[in-house]
């Protein structure tokens, strides 16, 4: 058995898998990430232990634990360095943690990449040898397979679209750069870009909507009002699909996948925003790697996550390696 | 023994190597580009032939031939489809016809990517497991590492970086888009670049060199006019520099390399390209990232396609595989 942690701002998704990497059983319990490292710890550790006593299992009988982390880590050594969304949260060292309290193996990965690695062995990528996954959530977060394998790089970095330059004098990024992609496609970066267009004087149904108060605004109600054919909102998913487009443009020149998986919440404005990422595609990507590479949906939703981290931990623990 | 041969534009390179991969001897011969497939083909051939001959060896003695080809590949195949830079070339069954001539397994690869191996295994990369090579010759050529292997993706297109968007509306480009950076970070790009200032009014001591006729520039007398401290010469190396960090920056942050090694002709202008490279690579790349990343320059020159396409060769055959 094998049990795989997706730790989320908001919740802790806990799935226990067979051998096989079937999915057995699965609880999930608030994060609490507004508090500090030690709660947020205790509550994955007791949604572990709640999971095994439910299914009557033995800790010991767990071949290995996975846990997807979001933030800055240290693979090798299993330290969760920096998480921008958790409160007193610094060099939490996880794999620690749980080997001392499992005495099993433990491994950790970034969120995105565990996301990949569900998406990739049970979604919708089941057979690709070259795969690039985008969420697009809050942020822009991303993953790539290359010729059969989960790239990580110098120091696991490797795959991340979201900081790829876009604009020389844009907006200003947390990275200390300007212009980042994720900056403008995901959900912050796509009401941000609306309420500059109000900001600007463009008219828009959003004002009544929320009241004159642009801070209202979300990704949805930019996806409600291109409905009701609010042009502010549909040049707003105009310009979004096409920066995507010249993003994925790029990613298939540089990475040449063949099949470019799109999740998180903001995919599900579905052709509003596709529609013009596929179109800069066609006319700027190579043309015979842009013909072989098709763009879907993720297929696993929320749950790629868990089921991704306990691939990744067989997979280290199968070669014995932290590093993958 | 193995074969490499580096297929260029002017020459033919051909080279004799031991079975760890020691240099035993080489010849060089006219490639003949401006005729037709037949005659560059017979010309490889006999430059094989007579380098077996001067070194008293069989044929059947060479456990494989790698070959490094410019343009558009079928690698699996060993066909080269289309090469810009010679003449009456199409479809060439490059693996075919050395196949039926030396009776030994015959590997092709990218030209870019067999100074990839060369550099890799033998030059300024040795050790490192997480590499880019690029090269600024008329074009801008490139290849990667990553955790350990030559990257090829799904139509072996994956490394290229000459095609990454610079600018939304930029100079058209041979592969169907605009404002590629191959199209201003290159010996073409470059002399392209002074042209536009010298037409749009910009006084330059070129004028005179060129005797008022711009097509006679060249990078390196760019080189030579930043030397004078010409100003028009001096701001192209600022501008084609800082081109370079941004797409050097994007790099880093996708493929996440602990090297980057520069090679071609272009690298020649030293500091005068690298440091605005460099400034722009700090200021826009991932902080970890650059730090983990050395940006140095090419060891073995215009010799790593020979010991490159060997290094391939070798790969391939032991792994019996066309595609590595």
């Amino acid at each position: 058995m094998f049990i795989g942690i997706d730790l989320g701002g908001t919740n802790i998704k806990v799935g226990l898998f067979d051998d096989q990497l079937q999915h057995v059983d699965e609880l999930w319990r608030a994060t609490q990430s507004e508090l500090n490292s030690a709660t947020v710890i205790s509550n994955m550790i007791a949604t572990v232990q709640d999971l095994l006593v439910q299914n009557q299992i033995q800790a010991s009988t767990i071949q290995a634990i996975g846990i997807g982390v979001p933030g800055l880590l240290d693979i090798d050594a299993g330290v969760s360095k920096f998480s921008p969304n958790f409160m007193n949260w610094q060099d939490v060292p996880i794999k620690e943690i749980f080997e001392n309290q499992f005495h099993v193996p433990v491994f950790i990965d970034n969120d995105v990449r565990v996301n990949l690695y569900g998406e990739w062995q049970f979604g919708a990528g089941v057979g690709q040898q070259n795969l690039l996954m985008v969420t697009l959530g809050t942020g822009l977060g991303s993953g790539v397979v290359m010729d059969g394998r989960v790239l990580y790089g110098a120091t696991a970095s490797a795959g991340e679209l979201g900081h790829m330059n876009m604009y020389r004098h844009g907006r200003p990024c947390a990275c200390g750069s300007t212009g980042c992609l994720g900056r403008y496609v995901s959900a912050r970066g796509i009401v941000k870009t609306a309420q500059e267009k109000l900001a600007s004087g463009t008219t828009s149904i959003l004002t009544d909507w929320t009241h004159d108060d642009p801070s209202k605004i979300t990704a949805k109600m930019l996806s409600q009002a291109d409905e009701q054919h609010d042009q502010l909102a549909h040049t707003v998913w105009q310009e979004t699909g096409a920066l995507l487009g010249y993003g994925l443009a790029n990613a298939i020149n540089l990475y040449n996948p063949a099949m470019i998986i799109i999740g998180g919440g903001v995919a599900n404005a579905g052709e509003r925003l596709f529609t013009p990422t596929k179109q800069v595609v066609q006319a700027h990507g190579l043309k015979i790697a842009v013909a072989a590479c098709q763009i879907v949906t993720a297929k696993l939703g929320d749950r790629a996550g868990m089921v991704g981290a306990a691939i990744m931990a067989q997979r280290r623990k199968l070669k014995n390696s932290n590093t993958v």
